[in-house]
């Protein structure tokens, strides 16, 4: 059961010829969800070779264009090419309310439904949930009403040894429950879970964060993630203009991820003034050291 | 004094990764100017090295999404980019209220002051004019209200002997009548403008024509332009698509560029099921010899 992230643009508010505007594509346990959608994003995913149609989960973290002005075009693209699938659309309130003028300026409608799920201000909670993956989110701090994410792809069921279970005499329709964790009494007998099956690896999590200021609460959501993807769109020595814009600093991201003990850091969101990440890296890596600053296209396994 | 346009984006409403949707960079005597404006369009400046505050006029010739979906994005860029110079912009009802919701829902504003003006459907005439250029429109057959553009490199000033004035006794203040064209009577003696001066260049015309149906009046609109860039969004065999969404074939943008007596036709616009514009010569060259199938990027003198 695969569980990746893509970059499809890992810049800030300007985009350049290298970084397009925020945009994830996340894959966890066949389910497909897009993080964020700047301009070109319907763009990027054609690059990649991934098939759009599949995704059934929008997530979007704030109403700055960067992060939200390439979603109509993904939807009127998915639209033209016959959808007829909902979707289901997470994001801050008026984001409905933009897009679907939009639609219907163009003398159309779309063939597909969207449900827009608004996320208020301040609030955190649970999104999605279902037998393999739930979404959490949480808030940020920005200048506008702004969401963190975090995907979790669940314990998977555990494995049962099928032939000690029979030789034991455990019937058949107990094997979910053992499977579940569950240990069983059955005719004066106890048989333990643990006993008949064995763990077929540990939940991963995945957070989102961007865009945001340093802030203790957001250490607390993202606490033990296995991969999180922090914005660092300046440096320290720019920490006036990071103050002023509501934005965090290669080194914030540092201490987010060694606070919270995530398993590695993403930094993304770099603004257009830097051609590459290399300060970046230099910055977190002694407060943070298994961190990097992916390109777009880049794919990383949770 | 430089004529061209530049090719941004020559695909139709579902991007490829070879062809973005529809814009275009046009510089004229040192004005500059945006046709349209799909998505990824300020991505595709950027790319070419278009220096885009310089851009002063944007025309939009119709609300579906792949013609302006990208001028939100690209007017924020001019705005964190520093810009403070006004910006004309020329487009449908409604333009307006959709880019400024957008901009307001952001949370800011932007610092230069753009002037909206509404093209009113099937209305025509001069929307901009100066002492070198002048901007027409006129109304296209499209499932929505669509302008089409010309734009005129005008008549350069007359080329003056002025050896030949001087020596025949022309008084300098009647050089730039002479130099417009005029005849000057003086003291009783007539000089005749063409005896002192010579042409500098004919004027020159470039007409855009997207998205529309065939239709005699366009043929009007573009009567023997320079350079028309006309749609061809199918072939002849797509004809029943071409009616049924109100787009030309190959062989319609042929006949238009014919009809007109146009010095040369660029075909673009072209629907994504055709991975080249090979086809679309075969159809249109039988009809219009002298035309092309643009690729994003390419430059043409007018």
């Amino acid at each position: 059961m695969s569980f990746s992230v893509t970059i499809l643009g890992s810049g800030a508010a300007i985009p350049t010829s290298q970084r397009n505007p925020t945009a994830q594509y996340v894959q966890c346990s066949e389910r497909h969800i897009l993080i964020d959608c700047g301009e070109g994003t319907q763009i990027q995913i054609r690059k990649l070779g991934i098939k759009f149609q599949r995704i059934n989960y929008i997530l979007i973290s704030h109403l700055h264009g960067d992060h939200y002005f390439g979603l109509v075009g993904l939807l009127s693209t998915m639209h033209l090419l016959g959808r007829e699938k909902p979707i289901q659309i997470y994001g801050p309130p008026g984001l409905k309310e933009l897009i679907m003028n939009q639609i219907h300026a163009g003398g159309g409608g779309l063939a597909f439904e969207i449900s827009f799920v608004e996320l208020e201000k301040d609030s955190s909670g649970v999104l999605f949930e279902d037998a393999k993956i739930k979404i959490n989110y949480f808030p940020l701090s920005h200048r506008v009403p702004t969401s963190g994410f975090v995907i979790t792809q669940k314990v998977k069921e555990r494995r049962l040894f099928a032939d000690k279970a029979k030789r034991d005499g455990v019937k058949i329709e107990h094997y979910h429950r053992l499977k579940a964790g569950e240990d069983i009494e059955f005719e004066g007998k106890i048989f333990l879970s643990e006993d008949y099956t064995e763990s077929n690896g540990p939940e991963l999590k995945y957070a989102f964060c961007s865009d945001t200021e340093y802030m203790p609460n957001v250490v607390e959501s993202v606490k033990g993630v296995d991969l999180l993807y922090h914005e660092a769109t300046f440096l320290e020595n720019l920490r006036d203009r990071a103050i002023a814009t509501k934005h965090s600093t290669a080194g914030d991201a540092a201490k987010v991820a060694k606070e919270a003990s995530v398993g590695k850091l993403l930094m993304g969101h770099l603004s257009a003034r830097y051609e590459n990440g290399e300060s970046h890296l230099e910055e977190a890596r002694p407060v943070f050291e298994n961190c990097a600053v992916p390109e777009d296209g880049d794919v990383f396994v949770v």
